[in-house]
């Protein structure tokens, strides 16, 4: 068998490309950390990317971190790739659960911790030096445009505008990102569906302020009884939502999907067991649980608040209770009409006496990526070559709100190569990427785009 | 008709007595404020007693402020009357809504303005001086004994104790307690009936940390949505609380108390309107608010707490949520039997994958006070004759705990001679009471020892 020659590449500079990474993991980029440091991560990537041979730029709005884009054009003839990545990370805390700091990366055991090593520095960096190899080797052989973007983790309130405001620089045959992680450890996957995603907070308002218990017990209606009823009756005895209309557009999954599905093995008890559960007793009844987290919509309570429920008993009627409600929607239901059904459903369960308001916060659809474009066949091709086993087509039950966008505004199919292992503490306190997974992943980003310009 | 010669002697001494009351309340006494004020203001309650031919102590123990104990002996056989009252004061925060500092007395419209002018240093005092002017003139003519307590804001907790140990020393006829206001301005009133009370925490727990709602939505339980539904079941549609045996032993008004409520005046929308609302939409359906707020039952969220409610959108399967329920209970129901009885309903509603946890914090029964003892009726009497009106006999939907420890600990059923406005802002800022009202109720205090002298 022939050498590799990318992948020899890539061997040969493994200290000197960690050391590269562990810069741009040394910048903190979470919400809570300073603009000059966002400008720093984008410039850093920006004079990487440069270095690497492409054309790059930082793109800046108003309101949004900047936007890194670069370009390396090959041919007008090859096919054109948009990558996409993102340099913001999740905030770091609770700090005092990190074995090492956050933002100074560490190795143990083969592994790298710092925020941001697998979500998504890590992975972006995998792709940038495959690209490197490939350049530096074979040739790169596909045009590739890359967009790197700093507020990912808050939701990506702006890329929207940007994508449809940078819709001509940024079009492309297809779009691929790694943002995910493995569905096992052992087991590359590839997302092809995600979740939409709504979120909602009702408000009740009794009394314009809070009263004796007794003194006004029995007269004055209750706000945060009315809230717990009102979030109570949203779903009945078998855990299915009782919002009218609100199943009645799903898109069930494929017969094909469906078989796949069956290979794919969930592991409940070893699942709950690392949340201190004896299993998974959420969602609706008699549904197993893949189904119930990757093809039903949910509707859970994220947060409640009213009156006094500190240390103590303080015996008032509260003058006002409020509820986050977050909701994970599936393919063919329509946000905008769910939540305009919720507002007229909490409406009806307002009793006398109780005012109530319903305000959305976020709402994205959820998003189905084909399985046999040439593309996703090519990440497939390329995640079997680097890793030795070919992925499994999987749906994820969180949302990745930019997909959808992506498909809206560009009309681009996400390719979603997972660079990660599920337990790689994620939004959590001692992030880690296997060092391995690093290289493997560049080795498939290679593979990836050699594949598609062949 | 004769010249009355305790008023006449009240009249004389009104400058006196109000600068006495002065400073009474100027001395600070709420949980805020340091312990030497207690003992400073007990020291001058007994002073006081003192100089007006009690003899007075004041009685310590490890954990309560100073008692004030004092004891007048007129004869052998005359009636023994015990007066209770308490110095300790609300907290007077929020400071900046007073209109003159809560501690520092002033006068405006007649009205004397401060913390405790109301609740209780002013009633206390009235008794106070109403008794010194029978001293001066005709007489005591009953055995009176006096205790005074510093802790009745904060529920008393030392109250059962004390009185256990000095049960002989306080044995009493009859127990006459100023801490309550008259039903309506022009209407004086004696207190019959309190409601009890029950305060419980619930705590749902679900998976050993707050879990991202999309990765675990349909698999994790929600301790929050738990929550919320075994609110929402403790009570039907009509308001009605489904607790088993909830509203078995409750013993209905008389007839004879039915018939003197008729008399009474409600104004729902004034007194709705005072707290933003266009009526009174809480309790049960159909049974008029004087009913829900005297002779029934409530069960009220008075705080909720679980998950992330404040600004923004944290998309959470939250790992807790609590709830403080308090209960106002009425004559015949029993707390420890509900307390049960309410265990069991949150074990029984706590769905697969919840755990449940229900903690007493504090209970009471509810306190029924006969009007046909000769002590009702002398305490009748004198409010006729000091405030030129028969007195209400009224219920209230309030708990004041220590009537029922004075009732189950002592055998000694308080007569609730009301001095003060309902609009005195008890517990509120700029508390207040009418100086007519303090010299009116001095005047009573006098008629009703008078009068049980006879």
């Amino acid at each position: 068998m022939p050498t590799n020659k990318p992948n020899a590449y890539l061997a040969a500079h493994r200290d000197e490309n960690l050391a590269a990474l562990f810069e741009l993991l040394r910048i903190p980029t979470s919400i809570k950390d300073a603009p000059q440091d966002y400008n720093r991560c984008a410039e850093w990537l920006r004079d990487r990317l440069v270095a690497s041979g492409f054309a790059a730029e930082i793109l800046t709005t108003p309101d949004a971190p900047p936007y890194v884009f670069a370009e390396y054009h090959t041919s007008d003839t090859a096919p054109t790739v948009l990558l996409y990545g993102h340099y913001d990370v999740q905030p770091p805390d609770p700090l005092d659960e990190w074995t090492t700091e956050p933002y100074d990366p560490q190795v143990r055991d083969g592994k790298i911790f710092a925020r941001g090593a697998a979500d998504d520095k890590g992975p972006l960096f995998a792709h940038i030096i495959g690209i490197e190899a490939l350049l530096q080797t074979i040739g790169l052989g596909v045009n590739l445009k890359v967009l790197f973007e700093g507020e990912e983790e808050i939701g990506s309130p702006h890329i929207e505008s940007f994508l449809t405001e940078h819709r001509e620089k940024l079009r492309a045959d297809t779009l691929v990102i790694s943002d995910t992680a493995f569905y096992a450890s052992d087991l590359p996957s590839i997302s092809v569906g995600l979740r939409g995603m709504m979120g909602v907070e009702i408000v009740c308002t009794g009394a314009d302020r809070d009263v004796h218990s007794g003194v006004y017990g029995g007269l004055v209606a209750n706000p945060a009884n009315a809230l717990a009823r009102i979030i109570a009756d949203m779903t009945d005895d078998t855990g299915r939502v009782t919002i009218d209309g609100f199943y009645d557009d799903i898109i069930p999954p494929s017969e094909d999907e469906l078989n796949s599905w069956a290979q794919v093995e969930f592991d409940e008890q070893k699942r709950a067991a690392d949340l201190g559960l004896d299993g998974f007793h959420g969602g609706q009844r008699g549904v197993d649980p893949l189904h119930r987290n990757w093809a039903h919509p949910t509707l859970d309570c994220s947060g409640i608040s009213g009156g006094h429920a500190g240390p103590g008993v303080k015996t008032i009627i509260p003058a006002r209770a409020n509820a986050i409600i977050t909701m994970r929607l599936v393919p063919g239901q329509n946000p905008d009409k769910i939540f305009a059904a919720l507002q007229q459903f909490v409406a009806d369960h307002t009793p006398r006496g109780i005012t109530s308001e319903v305000t959305l916060h976020a709402a994205g659809r959820a998003a189905l990526f084909p399985t046999d474009s040439p593309y996703a066949q090519a990440g497939a091709a390329a995640m079997q070559q680097a890793f030795g086993k070919a992925p499994a087509w999987v749906r994820c039950g969180a949302s990745i709100p930019i997909t959808e966008v992506f498909q809206r505004t560009m009309n681009l199919d996400p390719v979603m190569l997972s660079i990660g292992a599920p337990d790689d503490n994620v939004h959590s306190p001692n992030e880690k990427l296997d060092i391995d997974m690093l290289y493997k992943g560049a080795e498939m980003a290679a593979a990836f785009y050699q594949i598609l310009a062949d």
